[in-house]
């Protein structure tokens, strides 16, 4: 919508006068609009295209523009839908604390992404603006995605990969629109209903949601500040058979944990041995600080990785484009998924996003952002030193969007979050991350949200939530 | 990809010099490269950023641009993922001859897609430029969908709608990113896998795929000139419990097939008998040529109709936006299933989308592009009496992008496809579209692609390859 202030003000005050008049009555014309409020003609017509989005009026051209009626509700009866449907199975859960939108005046530490002064946003609209002129808009792209988008993916792979395995290819990759698309898809191809999944606890919550929908049967792996211990998964895919293993080897969500290079070599190895898959969601790439952490699918030989990369939180929230890279029939497979399930992702997506990624500015950005998230990171936690003791962030993540907080072992966790939430306090609940009883009592704390100035309030406001 | 022809030029000739150069070679700087080929330093720019696309550079900031290296291939055994994956089930068909892409010189009458030149392509660039300056670039709509599009599609709906109906709102419409998805939502969870779908035959394949991708058992219902015969409909809702039937009640692709009213108020009679929906996919809505037909969904009172409808096809296949419509607790099922499976839609689409349809120009153009679509129907009918009367249109669709056609009985249908194909004419079989086996050979001619002056030349050739 058109955020000219004009235009919403003629469009409020049309609105008064439609309240008044009759369905069907005709408006006066553009001319006697652009009289009486004392706008442009442009402006009267933006107003009229808000009304027509609002479903208030309609324009038959030629005629004229008519009010339309609004229908009295009808009570209806459907009940009917309730056998027809049948249990709800799987039970999705409600929608997380990190997708709402808190009153502004709040200070919000909840969200899982960057706020918005964090983002390359010139570079986008550019792009996005450069797309439009190209050939993208009027075809189709090939269902796996452009070409030259799977090309960059590959390269970025290839270009951190040892020098004895065999470079990742346009062919391995296929685009999604965004990463849940391309979870949901992993976890359904390669796994399946009913059948396990190995999965570290804590981890993504968007990863459960996915695992859910998958109707996949999930089996946690603690996961600590290392990553998961290899006896632990050892006995997992013993116990379970299972042939798959959801992990974020660098900057885990929730927790920023990056796992050594030996722990990430043992685990490729007990994935060599159990003849099973590593789904790596690299999710927070882009968010490095201190560190550039390298995938574990960069040292994959045979195909036992499947990597997750998707650029919708580091490019920009409406740039909804991600990739999964696989190897073997595993890739035909997961192919054969987003091909039914939805066609192909729009090219001028494709597009918009190659074109950011692919600018000289696009690196001096991550450089910038490295700087801008570290000076955060750094706040956050000197706030919660200085004014929240008893809130401990055990080990303060070298990259990603979010501090990782145990509360006292005492803390009433739903009750903390509310008052926290009247006192102008939004912080996202640690059980969320869980993906079955959490052992402890966690805060995610995200540091890439808009103030960071408040940040020694909101420590704070958290301190007093938990004295009292 | 730029389309400049002098970037591409010079990404060719760059590339053979980097053939012939050592990995990690350093290029010549971008002033001595401008020298060197004669073009503009942006011209330049281009042709790297190509390069890079294509992996075979990579720039350090500030430093240079280097050659990266071609890693050479090793034999990989991906055999052990046979076992980790377990037998393909359901088997996805290969994409249809209707996704494809055939050589420039023939002529294709295959495509399920109007061509560029029947696009409002002015229009549609025009709203992508303004999308790229809004606030959607850089915020996330809510999952459902951007609350001004629902309302437009609700309203679309709302105003077509009988007087005792009540009012479809914004809240009863869900956005997805195109109708496959939505197709596969729908599916999945109103029905379910294992359980039946009753679904006309012939119908569109997308809506096949999608009903194998969701696992679902179908059940053809036969399907003719004035839609499925009721007795057919009542008997197998009874004989198989099914609670749902996917239906085109206008336009139907392939056929082209309109109900009459008296059947759609049968069909939805039979519905609420058997406490059944009726998944009603309105995709040539905006192809409407000599009647505008009403969707079943504008009569329906208690929610039994859950409505599909895409911008895809009609605005440009770059805007991937499509809508559900649903009434009562399916509407949060099936909400439930679209936020597992992609969070949301980019904004960036949705408010372009909003933006075309709301445009006064919007109209005209459909107004215009029915003018154009009888025309070419009239045209391809016409080539096919007069050059190639074995090939039967029983009945001349009043809308749509495709001809029905009807080859001899004795027709060997992929025999016939291939011979068309070498003699330059590309034309799709009618066995796709049927869900079971076909009762008789088929054609679908689209009379919406590229170069309607040589439909006499298609239809000659078509006449010359059955006759053989």
């Amino acid at each position: 919508m058109s955020n000219d202030s004009s235009s919403g003000r003629v469009a409020a005050e049309l609105e008064r006068w439609i309240d008044a008049a009759n369905p069907g009555s005709k408006l006066p014309s553009t001319r006697a609009l652009v009289a009486r409020h004392g706008v442009s003609p442009v402006t009267v017509q933006q107003a009229l295209r808000i009304l027509v989005g609002r479903g208030r009026i309609e324009t038959v051209p030629g005629v004229g523009t008519f009010t339309l009626a609004v229908r009295t509700a009808r009570v209806t009866d459907f009940e009917w839908q309730t056998a027809a449907l049948g249990a709800a199975h799987p039970l999705l859960p409600d929608a997380p604390l990190a997708l709402q939108s808190p009153p502004e005046s709040s200070i919000a530490l909840h969200s899982g992404y960057p706020d918005r002064s964090l983002l390359p946003e010139r570079l986008v609209r550019a792009a996005i603006g450069r797309a439009a002129r190209s050939e993208t808009v009027l075809s189709r792209p090939p269902s796996a995605g452009l070409p030259a988008l799977r090309s960059w993916f590959a390269t970025e792979l290839t270009t951190v990969g040892a020098a004895d395995v065999a470079a990742v290819t346009a062919r391995d990759v296929v685009i999604t629109p965004g990463s849940q698309g391309a979870l949901v898809t992993v976890f359904r191809a390669l796994v399946g209903a009913g059948r396990p999944l190995l999965i570290e606890s804590p981890t993504y919550w968007g990863a459960i949601l996915a695992a859910r929908q998958a109707g996949v049967d999930l089996i946690p792996v603690p996961s600590s500040a290392s990553g998961p211990d290899p006896v632990d998964v050892d006995r997992a895919f013993t116990e379970t058979g299972a042939r798959a293993f959801y992990i974020q080897t660098g900057f885990a969500s929730p927790t920023g944990t990056v796992w050594p290079a030996d722990r990430k070599q043992r685990i490729l190895d007990l994935a060599r041995t159990h003849r099973a898959f590593l789904i790596e969601d690299d999710a927070a790439h882009d968010f490095a600080i201190d560190e550039t952490p390298i995938p574990l699918a960069a040292q994959d030989r045979d195909g036992h990785v499947v990597y997750l990369r998707s650029l919708t939180k580091s490019v920009a929230p409406g740039m909804r484009v991600a990739a999964i890279i696989a190897r073997g029939p595993a890739r035909d497979r997961l192919f054969a998924d987003t091909q039914a399930e939805e066609m192909y992702v729009s090219g001028v997506l494709q597009e918009a996003a190659l074109d950011v990624v692919t600018q000289p500015a696009w690196r001096t950005h991550l450089r910038r952002l490295a700087e801008q998230l570290g000076d955060r990171r750094d706040l956050l936690i000197d706030a919660l030193t200085n004014h929240a003791p008893q809130v401990r962030v055990e080990t303060p993540p070298r990259g990603g969007l979010n501090l990782w907080a145990r509360l006292p072992d005492r803390t009433d966790l739903p009750d903390l979050i509310s008052r926290c939430s009247r006192a102008g306090l939004i912080v996202g609940s640690g059980d969320e991350w869980f993906p079955a009883e959490a052992p402890g009592r966690h805060l995610r704390l995200n540091y890439a949200g808009p103030s960071p100035e408040r940040y020694p309030e909101a420590a704070r406001i958290l301190a007093e939530c938990l004295a009292r």
